[in-house]
């Protein structure tokens, strides 16, 4: 069923994407006299905030990664004692850390992550909470019955927000199990169920979904079929992977702010996420 | 003159330099038992806003820098064509786009860009527009009168703001002028004058300068001597540069969000600088 709100999404996306290949096509002068597309973004409503959570862990060179290889290194170009300035040159890939995946990620023609809108990138977050399920079963997933449940003690999603997971793995950033791979290679995560994903795709209003692991999908890349990850970039939607803190915001009411670089062409990209609440 | 919250600030700063010092001492665990230093930060007033602005420059291969070297690479890993994944790897240089300078950068001992307080990532602005004038000088420099005229017709700087001059550079950021070389390899550029830097350390609560050229210093690094970096940053103070689109927000009463990575012993890193208003 498609709840109040739902053909109004479908609009205001097709719009979103109308103006974005206007803007590809047109050139900005033509879609806006003075100011270039997305660099204002008026909210519905005002938004106020009287403390602030920072939900990005630490990136270091030895920060875990998706794959087991380094995906960050950091060179030391000037320093201080010789030359009176500190300078380092990273080289990264963009998936690494506390991180956002544009949808280009894992589509043909998705957005980059300059593309992203400005009105995406402070959205309302609904945390669901499966870290004590977790705790007993590394395999297990965020189901359509664990967003119904939220919605039963929380009220229906906020409209564009962001869903997150809090596996419980944001405090396992230190420990073995933050990749969770077995004797075989494999390795045991928890993630978004596909039909979680095709649920708040097509029954909800939501701009991004987040994990406090390293994949949106379950077992990091153990199955190699990325279920989530298609279903979801391939919609046109965003995701945040090792979001950090996740205990320490409430279920509802916080807002999420994702600095992420505004790099052209851009997949993803090491982003500073801040809640509001 | 020691204006109104000038003491109160100093017994501030002091206290969090401490808190940052124990920090590094005596471990996490000894500082706070559950959260981590610096995860939290509650605001002294409600802070409410209705719309943002984007106030980053898109980074990419040919974005001038502050050397005339290439500091920003893109190398594509996988394609979604032959991988059906897309995946980029940067190499870059921390101080290259939109980016902060933690005080680290020209400092022996100052504060990395992981440790740069939440409290300061969320701060008041003010912008000082010396535009008219860098348009027939662009050797001229951000004054102490400037800031006086600033107060003058604002009133006091907001306490623990981030003075950023707007000198009309954001807009050519296309255009030569942007690192303003000449014939004998001399940069001109507009930037803060030592004496102001020197005023607000030592006059008013101040948490940050902001510039929309490549360096707090005027002609980026033709002098080679750096006095406002050296100053600003040696204070402990942090810095953000190549500041976007500041014609569109108000001198007064905007909020400035820096959206930097959290990178451990960076000395600065591109930033997604978003205004609130």
């Amino acid at each position: 069923m498609c709840p109040p709100g739902c053909l109004h999404s479908i609009c205001e996306n097709a719009t979103r994407r109308g103006l974005l290949k206007a803007g590809f096509t047109l050139g900005l002068g033509a879609v806006a006299a003075t100011v270039a597309p997305g660099v204002k973004a008026a909210r519905a409503a005002p938004l106020s905030f009287t403390e602030t959570v920072d939900m990005s862990h630490a990136l270091y060179e030895g920060f875990p990664t998706f794959s087991g290889d380094k995906w960050f290194t950091v060179e030391n170009i000037v320093n201080f004692a010789k030359d009176k300035v500190n300078l380092n040159r990273w080289t990264l890939m963009e998936h690494t850390g506390t991180h956002m995946d544009a949808p280009i990620h894992f589509s043909a023609d998705g957005m980059t992550a300059d593309m992203i809108p400005l009105s995406d990138l402070i959205v309302p977050v609904a945390v669901i909470n499966i870290a004590a399920r977790a705790e007993g079963n590394a395999d297990t997933s965020l189901t359509p019955d664990d967003i119904k449940a939220w919605e039963a003690k929380n009220g229906p999603l906020p409209e564009g927000c962001c869903v997150v997971m809090n596996s419980g793995w944001h405090r396992l950033v230190d420990d073995p199990r933050f990749t969770g791979k077995d004797g075989e290679g494999k390795n045991h995560t928890p993630g978004f169920h596909v039909e979680a994903a095709q649920m708040l795709i097509g029954e909800r209003n939501v701009k991004g979904i987040g994990v406090d692991t390293l994949s949106l999908d379950t077992g990091l890349n153990s199955s190699g079929a990325f279920p989530v990850h298609y279903e979801w970039l391939g919609s046109g939607r965003w995701g945040v992977e090792a979001v950090a803190n996740l205990d320490e915001i409430p279920e509802s009411g916080a807002h999420l702010f994702l600095g992420i670089p505004k790099v052209k062409g851009a997949t993803g990209g090491p982003t500073r996420v801040i809640a509001l609440l």
